[in-house]
């Protein structure tokens, strides 16, 4: 950057390095750019929107479906528990999944959440009962983070008895030592 | 690059300064990379594709829903509008969540746009009443840009008169100094 | 970066030049990062998860839709076929879209698959048909490379004989000479 006969050469070496590094983009005040969640007004139990900067990392997880609640038994809504049950039961796994692959719930940015009209409803999705799974792993003292979230009634999945299906999308800005190790 | 007597030992040096500043990563050519949207053949409403770079931040919306025309009452169709006015609605909602957080209509490059059965259409999805609204947020002289679209008819929403939910991502470069003052 | 009259004025000038050349970010260990798909436990058809690293370009398509067998005849679901011939329909547009812009179905990472009901399945939509469809272009000796996917039935779509609807993502990491090219 200078031109200079001794000292530091290249006084933005440190950002440099972290660059290098595989860490997030450095800016010209030293900080770097972060996932930035964005509230509803007032706050609700979602978000409005997140911001994925630059140099974020990304996990997309293929959309899970509920697992029965007897293994291998699963041709009764009774095999695989209300939409509530259900939707415990796919969070696990996307949380399990989140775990083996070196990332955790709080990097969850986006659901999208696709619910089967529950026979106990008349035929509509239990809105609530999903709601009250998902308050189970978001906004909760262990995961404070919210996530940007879409949510509808469709026609059905691929298993009759499945009441849920969610696709987890998850975002984080890489470090430098974590970057280094992968 | 190299041990060198003399001369400029790195000719790149601008480009690292952009890259180190937060600007958007620099090419050989010295050409910064672009959001890319690419028309269908012929050119029509909505986009092909969408090429987003490296170096892109993306701003994900949650899924937003339509507004009662009168505020607080939202217990029949009437209270919302068919699905042209509930997708205005809904386009004015995505608009304003933009301006909040610094981006335009212009930034949006893709929409998942979910529509429920229009009783008035024997219960089909009505398509071209969502494109009527669609038409005028995309393409036009105030934002000439489209975006990459997938629409469907699913089996309901959170609200049994909600006609529409729109999914909308932006994405955009961001400029060395609009990086710096985040 | 400087002029300078002796030692090595940047060690890490290759890495920063494949940077400044439009590469992936380089690493510590003069790795680049990669995209790396997630197999499912045990391996199934799709992924698990797919991980996209900082520095990846992502191309997002539109929904495609269904091709009519004779062009022009769109009336009936014989025009389009079944959902096994919808979807090699869907795939081939989807192949073609990848082509023309430069890019290859084995940088698919993601699908977003909608199925309308099946009349000959009394409604309900035909995910084996779909997914003979799907393996002739994923987990391929031409394309080795599975994608993470949500499937599920919708309640229809913009052609009330379209039973299939597919939203694909692609993503890699610009290597430095098709960076430059572009």
């Amino acid at each position: 950057m200078t031109k200079q006969p001794g000292g530091n050469a290249f006084p933005a070496a440190g950002l440099l390095a972290a660059l290098i590094l595989g860490a997030s983009p450095a800016f010209a005040d030293g900080n770097t750019p972060a996932i930035v969640r964005h509230p509803t007004t007032p706050p609700g139990i979602i978000l409005q929107a997140v911001t994925i900067p630059p140099g974020a990392e990304t996990l997309v997880i293929s959309g899970q479906v509920p697992v029965p609640l007897v293994p291998g038994v699963n041709n009764s809504f009774e095999a695989f528990g209300d939409t509530k049950v259900q939707s415990e039961g796919v969070f696990r796994r996307i949380e399990a999944i989140l775990i083996q692959r070196g990332w955790t719930m709080a990097d969850v940015v986006k659901l999208q959440v696709f619910l089967v009209g529950d026979p106990k409803l008349e035929g509509r999705m239990d809105f609530a009962g999903f709601n009250a799974a998902y308050r189970q792993f978001f906004g909760t003292t262990a995961n404070p983070n919210l996530v940007a979230r879409t949510t509808m009634q469709i026609a059905g999945l691929a298993n009759p008895y499945f009441l849920v299906e969610i696709e987890a999308t998850a975002a984080r800005m890489p470090s430098g030592a974590a970057a280094a190790a992968r």
